[in-house]
């Protein structure tokens, strides 16, 4: 039987409510860097991550036992947190069974908002295991980019146009413009996309910020997770 | 003097309240069809275009002297009217000296949206105007996309890159993302932008309504005007 499960790609977070349908899986998305960090703190072995809106509510987990905290806010580590939004600050044993209590300024926002769906998390780190998911469950999918404070970036959008057209090669349909440019958009970057964001907004903000290291392992990370972090109850589980 | 002057590219005219700068000039984009209409009937001597959102208020300039009307929903002409979205409908002498009252699904929405801004109308019918207004009054400048019903479209966005791209080889520059995606996209589909847009969402619709002629039209016209629309007090004037 043909598969015509449907593709919809939201570039900026807040259009989630309008685009999406019943009983799809969303896959949200902040590459730089809230979903890249949830897949290596999993594949690191953290046991949960619950992602928070506010400082004050990532706070109140601060002296729960097992649990760690991280916070980032315009891209940079919050005072007063031993965790922030980098991949490489969870490339250690301490990370081990904890509950990991995370905000960042984009990508735990747009978590927050797919609450009451089926919702798991994408990046490059864990990018093939989306992919078999994805086509396993064969339910329509929703690509729900985090943007940048309510407005389109590129690195998000070119990741969800990798997965489209992986996605579209596996029997997956999409009738909208968003999804065909995101693809469109991959294709020309694929070559090299830590080139093609040079002049990306988010890059320079990181690249101002001392974080290319950062970026490139985003973009290009050294190794592959096989699980995806799925949403229940409000906490980030591993499949 | 060196020319900062800032594009910002607003994908969807939804976004529009919280990406523009003061003092900036707005130009709307609903190229299939509202702007390249509002463009061709101004070309054919209409004095002055009203943009409105609802059929009832359309319908209250009915009978008004020297007033004609015109609306569209979905890509259909509305009965009742003697006008829709098609530019064709405005190639002839009735119009002349005439007031326009427009409704559309998308564009006029948008027109709305930018009521109390300096706002103008840009299509491939008037690009060329549109650009040598844009370099003389040398302010920032926000490409506004009508996109369809809240969601990103592929041909207002290419729109928006093909005039992003000129401006900046006239020293204005760009600091966002959505800005650079557009200019990708003008790029790769500049040789054939008809083909390109083959599937595209709106280009199907107007294909199964057998409105091709009007689509071949609005992508590449065959005529400039040196028109360039102006909001006013809630009504599109000549420049």
């Amino acid at each position: 039987m043909k598969n015509t499960k449907q593709i919809t790609t939201c570039f900026v977070s807040k259009w989630f409510e309008k685009s999406v349908a019943n009983d799809s899986i969303i896959v949200v998305i902040d590459l730089l860097r809230a979903t890249t960090v949830i897949s290596t703190a999993f594949h690191y072995g953290v046991k949960e991550i619950i992602p928070v809106q506010t400082l004050e509510e990532v706070l109140t987990y601060k002296d729960k036992p097992n649990h760690i905290v991280a916070a980032e806010r315009n891209a940079k580590l919050m005072e007063g947190f031993d965790y922030g939004n980098s991949p490489f600050h969870y490339m250690n044993e301490e990370v081990r069974g904890k509950t990991l209590a995370l905000t960042t300024t984009n990508g735990t926002k747009a978590l927050n908002l797919t609450e009451s769906h089926h919702a798991i998390t994408g990046s490059f780190v864990n990018f093939d295991a989306v992919v078999e998911y994805l086509i396993e469950k064969n339910k329509d999918v929703v690509l729900l980019c985090s943007g940048w404070k309510g407005l389109f970036n590129l690195e998000d959008s070119i990741f969800a146009g990798k997965l489209a057209s992986v996605l579209m090669k596996n029997g997956f349909q999409n009738n909208n413009d968003s999804t065909l440019a995101a693809i469109e958009l991959f294709k020309i970057s694929d070559a090299d996309l830590f080139g093609f964001l040079s002049n990306s907004s988010h890059r320079k903000r990181l690249q101002s910020l001392n974080m290319e290291e950062d970026t490139k392992f985003c973009l290009n990370p050294t190794f592959q997770s096989d699980i995806v972090p799925i949403l229940k109850g409000g906490r980030l589980l591993k499949m």
